[in-house]
């Protein structure tokens, strides 16, 4: 039986809410769901971003700075019991907690000024996994912003924020890109455009050593089973592998990523 | 209706293979299984390791180098259909050929000999993920092995096999390691013991700069949620953090691994 004054996962506002883990509904609604503790209190920090939260009363216990946080913002706090905060969750154990928030992607010409020096860039990156890392990682590593490509994973899907730890609500997003016309117009404003590519011409320490590294700079990573297009050379500065010393096939994106963004990361502040 | 002469996932043999999905099953038989094209290849290309090889019929046809390997090694090759081949996956789609191993893991002293230059030792990893990720990036950067703490996952578990892309095959690994005892043998043998630590004491550019990472080193990744115990200092040369340049709060230990990896192999060739 339901208690009093607990939206349950049969009340219409969670009903509404867990249709956010479409990204029809995203779009259509504006809306994506931030789940657990400190997703919410990033998320919370700002403010402007949140709509609603929902949590049960035992975290809003456990997690007074929450409570407090949704208060001071004027953001509308409902109590929900234990299978109505399942409902809304996309692990198997929820955290108890999630918050509705605005989209948070801008447009291309939003997310990277033309004073950007580090900015990295998916191509139709298919895992939600994937897509949360390269921004939690691009973040670490001090970005400007992250760009996705048409055809990548939404970074406002569930999984995906999950994965990017809070970084989702740290730095300029944007999605649906057509990245071979970005790269013409990144490379005439001034910015490298360099793609990741175990078959690349060129490979990481060259360019580290020969100060490449250096200048600023927009990282292309390509889709997890088939990387960037034929063709896509002719948009890009180099097409750079990091090197493979030892008997790997190759490395995964999210690891190449973290390489090469700490490898810019570093040489740009020497 | 079963077609005659192939294995169902009714036979004996699918459902005896189907139990090395469990680390007491795989403990007990010394055997794991290797799934998809590519890590069967590798495994047939290590002979001694692979016992027998279950395909569908379609699989043999697409992968021909597959029944030749398996030919040429004598190793038993069993026709199964869809439903068999399914219920030896791990994957929600399965790639339709599996090969049944020997366990890989060797003795600590077998897998760190005294002329080791980069070791990757995980304590407590959790996620099958990483366990197979962490593997594949150790490889890729040339590292002479990886060392598992007791309570990490098993490297065997099917989806970290999956995770590190054959990897597993390429270089020695050890399990169920004390790395406190382990940490103070290889320093007396001279390796230093450098611990991955988003508090550590010192950071990663100044081991870099200060010429610490071109050193033999074994690099120690703690566990997910809880990194390394409280006290594990002692036990370690530096404790060292990959500097945050933006706002992440913390890097995943797979890209935390990479960047830490990378950044020895590349100091240790200048």
């Amino acid at each position: 039986m339901a208690s009093p004054g607990l939206l349950t996962a049969q009340s219409v506002r969670i009903k509404q809410a867990r249709r956010l883990a479409t990204r029809a509904f995203r779009r259509k609604t504006g809306r994506f769901l931030a789940e657990g503790p400190q997703a919410v209190r990033e998320a919370l920090e700002h403010r402007e971003l949140v709509l609603e939260v929902y949590a049960e009363p035992s975290v809003a216990t456990r997690h007074r700075d929450l409570r407090d946080l949704a208060a001071a913002a004027d953001v509308p706090w409902f109590d929900v019991d234990r299978a109505g905060a399942e409902a809304l969750s996309e692990t198997v154990t929820s955290q108890g907690v999630v918050a509705v928030c605005s989209l948070v992607d801008v447009s291309l010409e939003q997310a990277v000024l033309p004073t950007a020096r580090l900015v990295a860039a998916g191509f139709q990156v298919r895992d939600p996994g994937n897509v949360g890392t390269l921004i939690r990682t691009a973040d670490a590593a001090g970005a400007d912003a992250v760009v996705l490509s048409t055809e990548s994973v939404d970074p406002h899907n569930p999984k995906a924020v999950r994965a990017s730890v809070g970084s989702i609500f740290h730095l300029p997003i944007t999605v649906d890109a057509d990245l071979a016309t970005a790269a013409t117009a990144w490379r005439a404003q001034g910015l490298q455009v360099l793609a990741a590519d175990g078959y690349g011409t060129t490979d990481l320490d060259t360019c580290i050593d020969d100060g490449t590294l250096a200048k600023p700079t927009v990282w292309l990573f390509g889709n997890e089973a088939h990387g960037l297009p034929d063709g896509f050379d002719a948009f890009v500065d180099h097409s750079v592998k990091v090197p493979i010393y030892g008997r790997a096939e190759s490395l995964n994106l999210a690891t190449a990523a973290a390489i090469c963004l700490y490898a810019s990361a570093r040489a740009q502040r020497r």
